[in-house]
């Protein structure tokens, strides 16, 4: 059997699965879960891939430990989406961490994951969670008004359309603002820079209207199509270069697949036609 | 119609074609050439991508100027394989070069390109460039034995299958170290290290049996499965990183889409668990 993931109409990208796991339509979006061969389990949201186990460390850590290495002192920290559970995971392994709140707006992604993918959600019970089944823009909203602050957001959502369209908008990063400490950040996936330009420059240009420091950097994993996508960036004070913790990156004794100090630099240099296309929503 | 290319039995991308432009059987493999929705003309030697007009600028701009712009004064340089005419291309860029040899085992491939791709091939009439429709392993032996020396070689190979096996070899590699002068340097296209990890391990143990300075390099296109792949580099004196001449790049007045000043020292960069399997054969 073969599963289908469409990006346009120019390319198909075809999985060859085991087996078929799960399948529901949820009030949101079509859910499904997959064992895969060469990939193992993979989750399958409105036909596209949002996680397999076989590369799923490349976006977890690149998510997780470029904002958490780049804050001094992460204490406090909020994520948007990531129903697979793999963000939250990686946030619990800094020991800086008091409170990690995630607010997953699909009960039945995280469902489906605690069920079939226990990789990535094998930290959804840990005391140090919050888990809310809640809709993040309403949560973020709501935060505002009741004076909650963060020290880290991760923005952990899947591609603009269906319930993640809020997730890309002005309102919903100003009021993430409004709801970051004073060297707060906030780190949101991007898209590919090959085949979602125009999304890449609006959330950039919606990110650099309203926080001081701005960028965007690169990773590359196996199973999104053209595997080189991003993630955006935002600070009302630190940059992710000068301000970078390398030090507690080393002295962490924590051991990753994919992220290290060289990456974390690396993964901020961009190649041109992305700069042409970025530059100017970039603040250092 | 859609034109598959499988990986393993696992993976199947499909890219939607509006025309088959050019099909043949050669003397060692089979060469096709369709115009695609998105992508514009794309070249499939066995199946396989091996260019497409979208993204041939990443796969050119790494394979060429990271090592034009490593080696202090390129003159002579040459390419084996490169059969879409890109490498020369980049390389023909170069002020410094005062003649370029290419040498392409399959003339159906140039000859492809040339009626259909001429992005890539345009520049295979150049004056300061010859083309030799040759072996090229043959090519370097006989090389060797007349006395032949060049500054930068760039191993512009198709997957180790097929007439590019040798090219994957140790013999191939140390006639490769005796035709480079004192400082020159040698690129091979290098595979994914995700899906070819072997062939990544045994490139890079053959480089660092034969050269003092070994090392491998990421970067990614659209086009070739999990779009994250690797050059490795070898050279008789010169780091890639050290001996970098970032202000001959920077005084170049060449404009590229893909590689600048961070990009060069960024693919240097590798993720920890291609670090690991690579670790004992990266010679700086």
């Amino acid at each position: 059997m073969w599963v289908d993931e469409k990006t346009g109409d120019y390319l198909n990208i075809q999985y060859k699965a085991k087996e078929k796991l799960f399948s529901k339509q949820s009030e949101f979006q079509k859910v499904e879960v997959y064992d895969c061969e060469f990939y193992g389990k993979m989750l399958f949201n409105e036909d596209l891939v949002m996680v397999s186990e076989k590369d799923e460390f490349v976006y977890h850590d690149m998510i997780t430990h470029v904002p958490m290495f780049t804050h001094p002192d992460p204490k406090n920290v909020l994520v948007i989406g990531g129903g697979d559970g793999g963000t939250a995971r990686e946030v619990l392994r800094h020991s800086s961490v008091e409170h990690c709140t995630m607010v997953e707006i699909d009960g039945v992604v995280v469902d489906a994951c605690k069920e079939f993918i226990p990789q990535t959600s094998k930290d959804l019970s840990h005391p140090k969670l919050t888990l809310l089944i809640d809709d993040g823009v309403k949560f973020v909203r709501e935060a505002k008004e009741s004076g909650s602050r963060f020290d880290v957001i991760i923005v952990d959502s899947s591609e603009p359309i269906g319930p993640s369209t809020p997730l890309f908008g002005l309102e919903f990063y100003q009021d993430i603002y409004s709801i970051l400490n004073e060297d707060g950040i906030v780190v949101s996936q991007g898209e590919s820079p090959y085949y979602h330009q125009e999304m890449q420059v609006k959330l950039m240009s919606i990110l650099s209207e309203t926080f001081p420091k701005t960028n965007i950097y690169n990773y590359a994993n196996l199973t999104y199509p053209g595997g080189f996508w991003s993630f955006t960036y935002a600070s009302k004070s630190l940059c992710p270069l000068n301000d970078f913790k390398s030090d507690r990156l080393n002295n962490s004794n924590l051991d990753f697949e994919y992220y290290n100090e060289e990456i974390h630099r690396a993964s901020f240099a961009i190649p041109n036609f992305q700069k042409k296309m970025l530059c100017k929503f970039i603040k250092r």
